[in-house]
């Protein structure tokens, strides 16, 4: 069934050994109770490569439910906690924990990852990193004093096609960049969502901060855009709206874009396009050609030409750069998806601070790519600037400022 | 090899006996000489249905030119004009023309199109109807005094599967509309161009109009996107660019759109998209679902739904609506395209004059649905509102005028 | 609108200036009366390029028909005839035709072809060419004696990325042939089709001869796999069926092929695939690479390589091969479509006749590519071999003989 | 990010709470050592869900190599084991194992598995189930005999598409099945592949077997024909071949297929189709519609229909049936794989024999939906039909019995 010859060793080796014989990462969670269901993809996404096991929680900030939660993951009574504080002070006396997975809404980021950063541990905050631009700095200001590390789950930039097309922007296949095209269309709150939990807190300027949609994927294909360019958007014209009545924060949102190398762009993003799933997609037009790349095909890139016929690159074949076979683990043809992403960003924060823990120097730099607090306040940056520019109707482009 | 039953009778009797012996409509042309591809066009897609001959022609201002171009097309010596003030004096005199249609560069669209109509004469009109919004005010009064019929050819308006998308919304299948994403990338200008007759003129202000890439295919995506959902754009915050060094005129677009039924959307029209061919695309989100039609695939309409499968509509097939099968000639599966498109516009501007000649007053409504003086208005304002704004960086919304 | 610096001006010549002032070739029509579809297409293909011209008809073996046809196409009354006998006799006393169109049932396909071809007449032929085998050799002969042209419409190979993937594997860029596969699922028999005029001829015996869908569309992709490698089929292993009950030939067929050079095949043609159009598709795998092309993508060829990214090529760019470039009218990304390929189909064979009777002999090697009596005798052989082969049990494989 | 209100609460609860605090089930390997390849896929399916962990091995008959497997894995050394006979012997004592899987090339498939069945345990085999189909029966009476449980992984029947496409069907949605069409290129093996460990086992016939491609990929389309449709193959008429000289066995195959209830079908399955992954596809036609599902786009389904518009079927979504919203993870939009579908085989089969052990009856049928010995005998019987068939010049159609 499978394809040798096409698979490069590196890759090759990278599920039959994968951990060289580690000890696996010990990874507590804050968050992620029962009903809540990002939690769950964390849990699978982290543990995918055998490198990472789950060790303790604080599931939910009712003690109850995180009990009942632990039971079902099988853990020992006691790594179960009834609150994050409790298992921060705890774990960091065990030393039984690697390091923490922050999977609450917006407004409980902060002070967790700011708690556990300080008690020694290495975090991982689910998107966006936390509830304001001044969080943001601060916990960068506290990530620098602390020396850890902090990874910043966004998903879409863990994808190997995703890292093909950076890599191919890099190395200048398309010549200068000159318009940035990303859209994020998503259907599922075209209805009136007042019974959903995973819609409410969503919603709520209280949980959420400043922006629903644009908090909730603008951010997403932001970072997307940022990563796949490496450019940096500059100035914002920005459009949000409250389509569905009665919701305190935007569920849509249209940006016009300038980047820092002359470029502009648009971005969309939408959680009331009926009939859409989850469908992001960039589109990156330089001076010779051009890429695009489609969540929904997302083992897929195309890339046209001014001259030639267009290409089709797939995720598992051997003519890829290095950080797309790196991020791959079956050969061509055998789809990977959102789950091998997720965990694609797992694997590489785990060998990071493994290798800062051994003190190894020679990680290479695919093992080193993932999101963390820089691209967490580009992030907060980018809404509040938006947030900002769509209420004012006498300045059409504001600076984005970290 | 064909597929009777599933080809309504009302279809299979447009191409068997498309003329019901009617003696065709006798078309002149002004513009499309030796050199021009627009006007070739034209010519295929008028006469594609047996209803209209090309009998007389002023095909370029260089008087020799034009005479090749006639000798080219087998037209007979005396049909051929140096200029086209001559052709229409002389065919008026003749009684020996239906109409004129008129495939010249934008400066030249209103003079020729007045004496026509003065003349007496119907007129089809290549878009953008003319050369600023005063000249499409004016015409559209002398269109009114004089009666007769201006047709523009905004070709995607033509497509079956957009005829069946604006029916469909029309009767509020996908419920009341929230947003419109119209986009409409090329590439042939990617590079300079300055030894291209086709680029040229476009991007040349004097023969232009004051927008290039805007005025060239944003106003196709612009019309299209009020035609399919029936709605009209109030203000426009734009952010039109020169990328291409050298150039006076627009060679990209984005422009953040409002509807008067409170939708938002967003036009990208762009002609150093790299690699892109003319791959216009259009999404309208309802309430209850949204279509989206793509010109790579033009005889595809999606059609997706909140809470069941999306469908897919193809012309050519027994389900569609009326308009949808008027616009269509053969069964599904075998591709309609562009020069199709094009000719159902001719088809159902002849048909329209013919009765209005005939006083035949039971025209059913899908023969006279194709682009007029209305259209054209709009464009031009969409043009001069969109290219005021995008000066203005204190204005963000600039509304838009007819 | 228009994309000259990709348009070669080979190709921006054919449109402009297709006639070069030739007079018209007249078009004779045998069949193709009120209520048949095909000979609707092949009027408007063979006179899209104002190249050829309707001047006389015999519509339908019923008077009266074919009088109404003529008038419905305006035809002068003296030119539409009753019986194609009267019309060729006439007609060639007259020296008003060039050439014959004939769109009958398979019957008639022979008799009206021979006198024609005695009569001087050059004939474009329907597929499949006649009804028999025997018929078809004979109908060779009488071509090779009588020096006239005969043009049969196989329209698939009339498609500008047909004629890309025919010289790309001609000029051996995937290698050595190995295997092809080729297949026509159409749903418009899958039910009880006793009132269809356009099924009834097709299944009857005494019209259809030995095979329904096998020569109804089979014969065509056979055709294809034919004209895109360049090899001949030797030999064949058939399962032919009845699916629907009550008719008299086969409604499916599958057929395993074996190749003059070692490479087999599969071919599948069926009429009862529910839900299917007209989705003929075939795929070429060579040592170092494939070839596929899709009708429903019909301007699409996408060509997939063992070691690099597989491309996509595309109707109307510059980089494609003279032929693709020839049988093109506009530029990338306007699709061209069905009734465009037929065109071709009557284009080249116009050109090829006219250059015959003005004893030109410098036609370029692109005008002479259109399918013959050669192909229809192979297609009448396939069928053959197939409808033998697939009664037999104890013979798996059967030669085909020319 | 996530879509909670698409998301029934069955398939919430499925990552949330997986394993409702079991005791996760002890796998043992055998094969799957360095180098090898779908051991470690094996691997990673097993333990997704956080339901299953890898307690031992023997992960090569040469012992150093497999303590360096074990060692990687961070298994004890005490539970890595020289061979299989070691392994079953000793976890029969320590009692410290619930399963085996045996991934190794398929002449070392039925020894460790009747070991192991009758050591008491439960097995899972890579397909195809063993070298022969004589093995194959002896299998299953030693399977019935010991009462265990036998998963086979074919594992194209765990995507959640195919299970709609199987419960669809099973519903009777598209009527009565009339034509099963499926294919299965690779390309992989296109170029002589005398260096590549996982090529040479594979056609070798004293380790493959009767058959090469036909038994490495072609058994995993036969099976999902009969999977999905419910039908079986009654003959078969085959064409095997082999292509790259040198090669002992099949590395391309066409059959031609009849089913027992009247339908016929064709497979075609090879692994010298350059430029093709691993694009297996599968279309059923029935009397009032058709399927189609293809392994590039796994978590998409298109069900197309006589007389409306063909549907889009899509993994996560709500409207799906039971047993495809019980074999996905995460909402639409958010594309699942191969891991996931192989997973899904694991899970369902732990699920099964966890229960058996447990004496639970009300075990839901989805869980007990996964292949086992009665799928490996069809599967060896279809190769040795094949086999026998494509030999045999003077016998078409070779009845296939178990």
């Amino acid at each position: 069934m499978f394809i040798e010859h096409r698979t490069p060793l590196s890759q090759k080796s990278k599920m039959a050994s994968s951990s060289n014989s580690m000890k696996k990462l010990r990874m507590g969670m804050i968050g992620g109770g029962p009903g809540a269901f990002i939690g769950a993809v964390h849990r699978t996404a982290a543990c995918l490569d055998g490198e990472i096991e789950l060790v303790c929680g604080a599931f939910s900030s009712d003690p109850e439910k995180s009990y009942e939660m632990g039971k079902q993951l099988g853990l020992p009574t006691n790594r179960v906690y009834g609150s994050y504080k409790e298992m921060i002070e705890q774990e960091q006396k065990l030393g039984g924990m690697d390091f923490v997975a922050i999977v609450t809404p917006n407004h409980i980021h902060y002070e967790p990852a700011v708690l556990a950063l300080r008690a020694g541990f290495d975090v991982v905050l689910d998107k966006p990193i936390c509830f304001s631009l001044d969080e943001a700095r601060q916990l960068s200001r506290i990530v620098n004093e602390t020396g850890r590390t902090l990874c910043l789950t966004h998903t879409y930039t863990g994808y190997p096609m995703v890292k093909q097309a950076r890599q191919m922007i890099a190395r200048n296949d398309i010549g200068l960049i000159r318009k940035v095209y990303v859209e994020y269309p998503q259907g599922w709150l075209s209805r009136d969502t007042i019974n959903s939990k995973q819609a409410k807190w969503r919603l709520d300027p209280k949980q959420s901060g400043l922006a629903g949609c644009l908090g909730d994927i603008g951010i997403h294909v932001f970072n997307l855009a940022e990563y796949i360019t490496g450019l940096q958007v500059t100035h914002v014209c920005a459009d949000l709206r409250t389509v569905v009545q009665g919701r305190q924060l935007d569920d849509d949102a249209s940006v016009l874009l300038r980047f820092n190398n002359g470029a502009n762009g648009v971005l969309m993003a939408s959680q009331i396009c009926a009939g859409e799933e989850n469908n992001l997609k960039i589109r990156v037009y330089g001076e010779n050609g051009s890429i695009e790349w489609q969540h929904a095909n997302c083992n897929t890139l195309t890339v046209r030409w001014l001259d030639s016929p267009a290409e089709i690159y797939r995720t598992g074949t051997e003519y890829l750069s290095q950080s797309a076979i790196h991020n791959a683990r079956v050969p061509a043809g055998h789809p990977e998806g959102y789950i091998e992403a997720f965990a694609n960003i797992y694997r590489n924060f785990g060998r990071t601070i493994r290798a800062k823990k051994n003190g190894e120097t020679s990680l290479s730099e695919e093992w080193k790519d993932f999101p963390g607090v820089k691209e967490g306040i580009r992030g907060m940056a980018f809404i509040e600037t938006c947030v900002a520019n769509s209420k004012n109707d006498n300045e059409k482009w504001t600076e984005l400022k970290e």
